[in-house]
């Protein structure tokens, strides 16, 4: 094995620059403002939770990349235009609507607006902090006169009530005396106009398929909208898709000096500007109370009501109150979830921000889905994807099992229209859109769509998962298990047999996890799920008629099941093909993977990488390249099916040849060359995990954070770094900590039972903060857990460690069983 | 092998309702006006000469399915809007565009309008004839109030003068007095309204990827028009592709009675009324003279000129020289091309029919290709693909070698084009697009359009069938070789190398001529083909050498050529991989077809046929199940590589699992199946492609005519039943005629000497009709031809003969080599 030296990976520190965003281990700050990449800090500053989402625009609403409000799941559709038309292609595009601006609040000095692009700021800090759950900024600014003004705002999307966020603004003359006026602002951003014109101009030529799309016609029908004394009411009807929204906002003032209020508001546009006269050490405050409802029916008028009892609640209960119950909304988010890693506060504060993404983009989803970029941009046009199951539902099935819960319930509630895609695709049972909104297909390009009929695994995996670490038996039994035969359906329908001696099972024309090779025989990771998939099936019908006769009863009536088609997923279970090449002693990517030339990354200039934006689709097609690593990620999902050897062969094959174009890459790298022994490896893809975001690391931070990946860093800490792994119910550990790091720590609740696991170079310490006991076993070795005391087992080293990372096979290791040699190049450029 | 019976075939007589369209060998007449089936009589009944085209609407205007006048490569662009996005994706629509109408005559008795419809008729006729080149239609209307009104119309589009067209409207007044009025018009029907309001509403909302698509915005906008006495002009410029069009026209008339003229124009219509007080016996002629012009770039004003010159000359030479013209043209058309079966007038009409369609089509395109639809129709938006070179240049290359000439010059024009296309797949050389007008790929569809890399084999393949029947040496070494250089540089950068004892070259990710399987590797026809193109590039380079060293200099200076590049041409040629499975002695369609499940095509219901129309692609992709069939296409146009057995084996395995959803289906099953004995099937699938239009047997011949079947059921009469080959310039005959046939003659000309064959049941005969000798074989007996006297060769038979039609194999038939056995089935519905 040829091995190439890791080339000197940047410290954690390096990824930022520091000076602007200084380490703190529960915030992140930013102390400069930079017009040029201001669509990634508007990412990265986002509040939400999971309901509700604004984007980290300031306030004054002029300076922006994109402006966003984001409601989940309130959606536009559109009739896809397909250049040219098939039989079942999706032809209803689902995208998601810019909700009312509620965070615009502009302020004028001696009659002089703010503008952080043309004003002189003292100061400029802003801050998103894990705990308080709050974006506070604050400025001093200079005016042309000579006077200073301190502006302090504070924005809090509450995770306690998810209809409802919090906005205050504060200026304080601190030199001179001014008169001031704080016009606080619902602006329907999707289709109006502010001072500054149009919003959210995209350049319709700039080409990159992961973007959304826009609209010429107007989406927001402005229904009833109406102001009283401090409150303010919009609500609109969505066009095609025919949702509602509405939103209201009450303003509370404090100040020293009196101050006039004039409100104003059309379809468009609610207005209430607060004017005073300030001398010099006088403040004056603007609360700003909102609430948003949303329905995919219901009409504005009950939104209305809606909304004005959410505001009724809140000043009833005070505004403070709602800032303490964010607080201890967060407290108790964090007792059952922090990660920790010892003496290193810049990848402890990546860490914390990365989990804090994850409760903003899933807490109060509540009946939506977790869209890939959460509610923090427009990308992906906010649908949702298999990665909510895959890279996210860990983490919540460990640490929040009742979001979990929510959004496992979230697809069972799609299974009507899941079962209509199936007809469309001439199978029986559900298939799962692979894209979506509402529950329909808005996949328009099959081959990186639809043909990823692995989403059907990948759901009833994450549903498999948080059954076992809940033994949530009840829900299974009554919802969850349709979900679960409809998939297992899907795949004996999908699949056929090929007769050879033993027969076997084959399913043909899928796409898997890895997008850089389409439409494929026997895709291993697709075949390796449905396995799973049919076998989890199985033993799922057989357990409910052993142990709920009833329910199973009404389940079998219910979907038409007979024991029959149980033996057929048996079967086909027993009998799937699972490609593997003895010469190389590695599983192809599909069947006929390893017949293709293979792509030589190593001489791929960096100015055509991502390969998706420089090359077309049959190009990459063609070869052995990889944008994720599929094999790879069956290998986490299902790894005890795989041996030790198989896994670092195959590891070893197909890292080379994986770009990593995809985020959904490093994580799953990282994990798997932890558990094969390559340790520091396993740190650099983390690392490249962990930043992505903070550091735009794949240039597109600004269209919304990797959600996905923000999951993922959470899986490479306890997976990979913790060796955590959960095999039927069976939970296991066996660490390999990176040489560097000297202490891992991290909760997970197993079964109602919280522990507090901590890795060392040495041993693992488990430690019950909640709940009775579990079992867990530590290298094979058993081990029981009480709240009586924590137990420690000592650890010999961490595993098998290699150095370097796999090196690009040269052609003689690229010859397979058959002697065959393939060759390897770059397409001409 | 098993063997179904042929299900007795419909006679010829019976394929059309002979009441309605009676057989007559020299023309087809329709009986009776039908407005339920419009589309497909306007298709059948155009009139065109390969520039312009007027689909066989009536002159009222009214009744119609889709108005249509088609001038070929006058044709809009438009943004292709891509419902998901990718790099590389055509950008750019292109879609012909219905040219001003001038076939719109209107006539008026007593202020009533003549509607067929509407209007009583006493009789109804109407002829295309292949020998004048005219569509007349004559009608007697007696008006409401009882009078008898003669209506005779006239309509020629010149093939001696290619912008010329040439309408007569005569009206008799058989009984009664009355005031007539006539109305012809020029009217700009792609954006304007008549007097009966929109024209060509399509319904949004149909799918059928086969037909074209429509614009909102305007498209010809209106440049200069006038009237100056009887003539009037329009044009226009065409606003996005900023091409422009020019149609002006004269009228003549001609009556006893006494004449009122009115006239009037704007932007889209110029009218010229004629108004006369008829009395019993009297009648009235307006003869409409037309001409188009059009260009891609110059002014309107140029092309006025253009149409001016042409009006002017008619007017000098008289119009009645314009019909003698045509009807020498035609003579000495049918003279060089015409086929003959003897005894069988049904048959006789339709060979007629569709050999007309091919002047129609091609005779006076130079410049231009040949669309799939010739100019009868606006599916597939007017555009060209491969067909041209597969199905209809073998006809013109052997009866009407200019007009092929004129399409390979026009193949030649793209090269810049194609060189830009082939950047944008990272390929060397040239990449011709698989769909264009303009020459730029419009294939928004990559699957079954841009993966079809075949197109650059085909190419040059016609190419060097012409040079090969003509002798054109000049035209290869001064244009012609550029593009089979720079295809053959294309093939080798997209195969790759696999060693393994031998070397073999591989071509992977194309799509074959069959659309239900796409993106494979290996497939046969494309290896088979692009082996061709290879070899031939390199004979090519070594003759040219050798014969025109001073243009061989040339060429290699210009394509910037080495001797290198040539032996890696040879090289790879040699190395190309054929698939073939030992087991089942056949050639597989790709290197993996033999794995899918197999379509069970005779339990899927016929309500289901055409699988594109009911199916996902998905869905179809999976399964052995054909919509052509690429490897008996493969045996046809490269049958030198294939043993007899093979032919056979490989006809009746992939027989069966054709559907023949593409018209492009039938005419090769037809030589294929005459080829390895099967000589009923043969006549059954010939008769299939030679009423596909006239008997509307795609449901879609309202789109146009099947010029690809057209032209290739002259090579299922002369390949298939007359059995000629030419491989490799040696032209070789046996015959297959069908038992019913006694005398099957045809027209060939070879290296300038024109032939007539003529082949009975134990003869074949040849006479030279014009040119000095040429020397062919039969059954491997070879004869020398002069003009002294024709040459008869007796004939043992007709070759061997099957009955039936091969049975799709059981699943023991099934099994292959490696002893594996695959399910057969029906996708669930």
């Amino acid at each position: 094995m040829n091995v190439t030296p890791l080339t000197s990976p940047l410290s954690p520190e390096a990824f930022l620059d520091r000076t602007r965003y200084p380490v703190d281990e529960w915030e992140i700050s930013e102390k400069q403002f930079d017009e040029s990449d201001l669509g990634r800090s508007e990412s990265i500053f986002t509040t939400g939770n999971g309901y509700l989402g604004m984007r980290g625009n300031h306030e004054e609403g002029h300076e922006h990349q994109e402006h966003g409000t984001f409601i989940n799941g309130l959606h536009e559709t559109f009739p896809i235009l397909h250049a040219e038309q098939a039989y079942g292609f999706a032809q209803v595009g689902q995208t998601i609507v810019n909700a009312p601006d509620a965070k615009t609040i502009r302020l004028y000095v001696d009659d002089e607006p703010l503008s952080l692009r043309d004003s002189e700021l003292l100061h400029y800090d802003r801050t998103l902090n894990f705990t308080e759950g709050t974006l506070k900024r604050s400025l001093i600014w200079m005016t042309p006169s000579g006077k200073k003004v301190l502006v302090q705002s504070e924005r809090m999307v509450s995770f306690a009530e998810r209809h409802l966020a919090v906005l205050t603004f504060t200026v304080t003359m601190l030199e001179g005396n001014a008169p001031i006026a704080i016009s606080c602002q619902l602006l329907n951003r999707q289709d109006g106009k502010d001072e500054y014109g149009v919003f959210n101009k995209k350049d319709d030529l700039e080409f990159d398929p992961r973007k959304t799309n826009s609209f010429t016609d107007r989406v927001l029908q402005p229904q009833i909208f109406w102001q009283d004394g401090p409150r303010s009411m919009l609500s609109y009807r969505v066009a095609r898709s025919g949702m509602t929204v509405a939103v209201g906002a009450d303003h509370y003032v404090e100040s020293e000096a009196d101050v006039v209020e004039r409100s104003s508001i059309d379809g468009d546009i609610a207005k209430h500007v607060f004017r005073l006269q300030a001398t010099e050490g006088q403040s004056v405050t603007v609360t700003k109370v909102v609430s948003y409802h949303s329905s995919p029916s219901v009409p504005a008028r009950e939104l209305v009501d809606r909304c004005r009892r959410t505001l009724d609640r809140v000043e009833t209960e005070g505004v403070s109150l709602q800032f303490d119950k964010q607080r201890e909304w967060l407290s108790e988010y964090w007792e059952r979830s922090d990660v920790t890693v010892e003496g290193n506060p810049a990848v402890q504060q990546a860490i914390r921000w990365n989990l804090f993404q994850l409760a903003q983009a899933s807490a109060r989803a509540e009946g939506h889905g977790i869209p890939a970029k959460g509610l923090t941009g427009s990308g992906y046009s906010g649908h949702y994807f298999w990665d909510t199951e895959i890279y996210v539902l860990p983490y919540l099935t460990y640490t929040s099992p009742r979001f979990a819960r929510n959004a496992l319930r979230f697809r069972y509630n799609m299974l009507p229209a899941a079962r209509r895609r199936a007809v469309d695709l001439n199978e029986r049972g559900a298939l799962f859109p692979w894209r979506t909104i509402s529950g329909e297909e808005a996949s328009a390009y099959y081959a990186a769509g639809t043909a990823q009929f692995h989403i059907d695994a990948d759901i009833t995996y994450a549903l498999a998962k948080y059954v076992s670490a809940t033994n949530d038996d009840e829900f299974l039994a009554r919802e969850g298990v349709d979900v679960v035969v409809e998939t297992a359906r899907m795949w004996t329908d999908l699949g056929f047999w090929r007769h050879s001696g033993d027969e076997t099972f084959h399913i043909h024309g899928v796409t898997g996890p890895d997008e850089y090779t389409t439409v494929v025989n026997d895709n291993l990771f697709t075949n390796v799920m449905a396995r799973f998939n049919l076998e989890y099936a199985v033993n799922t019908v057989r357990r409910l008629a052993a142990t709920r006769p009833e329910e199973y009863a009404q389940m079998a009536n219910r979907l038409n099941l007979d024991e029959n088609e149980v033996l057929e997923w048996s079967h086909a279970a027993r009998s799937m093909n699972i490609p593997f090449d003895e010469h190389l002693g590695i599983h192809p990517q599909d069947a006929h993977f390893l017949e293709r030339e293979v792509w030589d990354l190593e001489n791929t200039p960096a100015s055509m990488r991502p390969l998706l934006l420089h090359y077309h689709p049959l190009v990459i097609y063609r070869f052995q390249v990889l944008k994720q690593a599929d094999v790879v990620l069956a290998m986490l999902l299902q790894g005890e099916y795989f041996t030790e050897e198989q896994k670092l062969a195959n590891f070893e094959y197909y890292d080379p040849i994986t770009t990593g174009d995809s985020t959904l890459s490093a994580v799953v790298q990282s994990i798997i060359a932890a558990e094969v022994g390559y340790h520091e490896l396993a740190l650099h893809y983390f690392h490249n995990a962990l930043f992505v975001d903070l550091a735009d690391l794949h240039n597109n931070t600004s269209d919304g954070v990797h959600v996905a990946s923000t999951g993922g860093t959470w899986s490479a800490l306890v997976f990979g770094f913790g060796g955590m792994k959960d095999h039927r119910g069976h939970i296991s550990f066996d660490p390999r900590l990176p040489k560097s790091w000297t202490k891992l720590s991290f909760k997970m609740t197993i079964r109602g039972t919280r522990l507090r696991i901590t890795v060392t170079q040495d041993s693992i310490e488990f430690e019950v903060e909640d709940g009775d006991s579990v079992s867990v076993s530590v290298r094979g070795q058993s081990v029981t857990l009480t709240s009586a005391a924590p137990v420690t087992v000592a650890l010999d080293g961490q595993g098998p460690r290699r150095s370097g990372a796999p090196s690009a096979r040269d052609l003689r290791d690229n010859r397979r069983a058959d002697g065959t040699l393939i060759t390897q190049s770059v397409p001409h450029l």
